[in-house]
């Protein structure tokens, strides 16, 4: 115990990101003996009884907290959402078929990159022109277009989508830095497909949320590994599934259980949220740099109007304990990612910061 | 505190299996606080300098310990060696190229069924008809094959090569039961591909290691997340990687450098599997199901002549802490797996209760 005292970190960093400290602190502990068995949790057979109800009690957690409806299956996979940027188009996209994709930074730029391999991929809007700093609204869908994909917040640019897309199509959405802090209506989505480690736990594992209806209809021979109704069949363990990500991503949902749920999470994250962006658009060094209306609840990025002062406003937050703002360099600035395990008291901490700013700068 | 003396476990799981205690410790500590940074190692960016530094850490233990020459690159990828299955011939087979596969069981079985996707594959040699009960030695390989595949050591069926097969080819490797648990010669090699789960680290981490000269020649479009390439480009950190089981790999890697390295691991891993096999070969109620020559010195595997007390030896096993003991099904009887971490204490214990059976049933 070198430091008696340790300076409370608030960790805003975009992913691999915060989770809560219970779940830190019970995952340390499987670590070294899970449940009393003398065993780590990460050296147990992953068909022994203790893992395979850890899997089933993660299934089964995603299920109840989102409400996924029967015909839907639930996969913990790996790879991460650069893995499903291809793997979607692969069991979802008819051989010489067509889907629409919606262009809303990065990580929809990289997933109609990877769908082009496989068959005709129409760019139906894009907010590219401005930087991505807004959700395009209005587009048309070619009629042969089998399904529509979108990226449902973009960590990037800060933005992200209110309301469903508007269209009939069936959706498939990359839902990696939103997935579970807001309820989503499942039925919609032909597939769901989120990394972890944002909202639900430690980098590698990728939960797949499928509609087993949906598969099947490409005419394509798929690799194992990458064909979804093989994972389905195998739940989850056609080969060793990443166990300590699971298990650590069970505890995190049965934190949110305990809290209320997804309903309750919702309403912490729009608090959070509420508090950033009245501080970002009340205080007079700084601005927001997404459309008012498109504004992230999970990633608020914000600038100095006067950007000589970047850094030292980056080493005043540092000398504060906030931990992972600096803005991502496509946009410049600052990003505060403030995932479901972030409590309120972080955010506070960051306005104080920008409001002792304003009033040593201002 | 439930129990104040708990029983040692002797953990002979197939994988996921045993690491280093102190390993364990140590990444359980770094889980709640890495390095007094008051962030847990699961919850920063990977591409702070902090992750930065784990990852080149186990890259440099990797070609530190295994000797990897100058041209090869190593990654650490997601999807388990089932992925390599078929990311190694999309990397490594010409566009309507041919590659020969020598089947040693389930897993060289996979192999080869996932490359016969990608081009035409030669079995030209297997131990299928003996229930793989041993390596196959003589072989022809047809002139247009562009490289040799096998699997070093089969978990299942207790086999392990000996010595590299009998081929001027260029050869692809599964090493994902017995990589750095004896010396190899990486410049022979195109490709070695191991599963971390067995004697580098948690599950959810692939090791990979490369000859850079081999790749690029295919002339096919290879989607980012399966191409070598771009991991390579981005060192393995196309997108987010699998930052805890990294780390943990990271933490074993120093455990056997450490303790000298795979010189000295190879010496004590011999001294285990002898201990267990001398064993087997003087007891009168057992016998080993793999051919002596071809005998793992991971994974013995052996049965008792008098199949009915088999329950009865099983459960004797458990009760003297030893777990993970039976056999897979395609052999029954028993599975002994003693990875790097295990200590020869544990196999002391295995060969007791044997010889107590032996006393009470023989």
């Amino acid at each position: 115990m070198r430091k008696l005292f340790q300076m409370k970190i608030h960790n805003f960093s975009a992913g691999p990101c915060i989770l809560p400290k219970s779940v830190f602190k019970k995952a340390a502990e499987s670590l070294v003996n899970y449940n009393n068995t003398g065993l780590s949790i990460a050296e147990m057979s992953h068909r022994s009884k203790d893992f395979i109800s850890v899997m089933e009690k993660a299934t089964s957690l995603v299920k109840e907290l989102m409400n996924v409806p029967e015909g839907y299956d639930v996969l913990f996979l790996q790879g991460g959402a650069s893995m499903q940027f291809y793997m979607s188009g692969l069991n979802l996209l008819p051989e010489n078929g067509a889907a629409a994709y919606i262009n809303t930074g990065t990580w929809s730029s990289k997933a109609i990159k990877e769908a082009k391999l496989l068959g005709n991929i129409y760019e139906v809007a894009s907010s590219k022109e401005e930087n991505f700093n807004y959700i395009p609204k209005n587009y048309d869908i070619p009629n042969n277009a089998s399904f529509l994909h979108y990226t449902s917040n973009n960590t990037i640019f800060g933005t992200q989508f209110k309301d469903l897309p508007d269209t009939d199509l069936r959706l498939v959405c990359d839902m990696s830095s939103d997935i579970m802090t807001r309820e989503i209506d499942v039925k919609k989505y032909d597939l769901i497909y989120a990394g972890a480690q944002k909202n639900l736990g430690p980098a590698g594992v990728t939960l797949v949320i499928v509609n087993k209806n949906a598969l099947g209809k490409t005419g394509r021979s798929i690799p194992s590994m990458l064909d979804y109704q093989i994972h389905i069949a195998k739940e989850s363990m056609f080969n060793t599934p990443p166990c300590f990500s699971i298990y650590t991503t069970m505890l995190t949902m049965e934190w949110l259980k305990e809290l209320g749920g997804i309903q309750e999470i919702k309403k912490r994250n729009l608090a959070k949220s509420n508090l950033l962006y009245q501080e970002i658009d009340r205080n007079s060094l700084f601005e927001g740099t997404a459309k008012t209306e498109d504004r992230s609840v999970m990633n608020p990025t914000f600038v100095l109007r006067n950007k000589t002062l970047n850094e030292e406003f980056l080493n005043k937050s540092i000398e504060a304990g906030i931990n992972g703002l600096k803005g991502h360099r496509s946009v410049g600035g600052f990003r505060a990612s403030m995932y479901n395990a972030m409590e309120i008291e972080s955010v506070q901490a960051l306005v104080q910061v920008m409001q002792e700013f304003e009033n040593a700068r201002g």
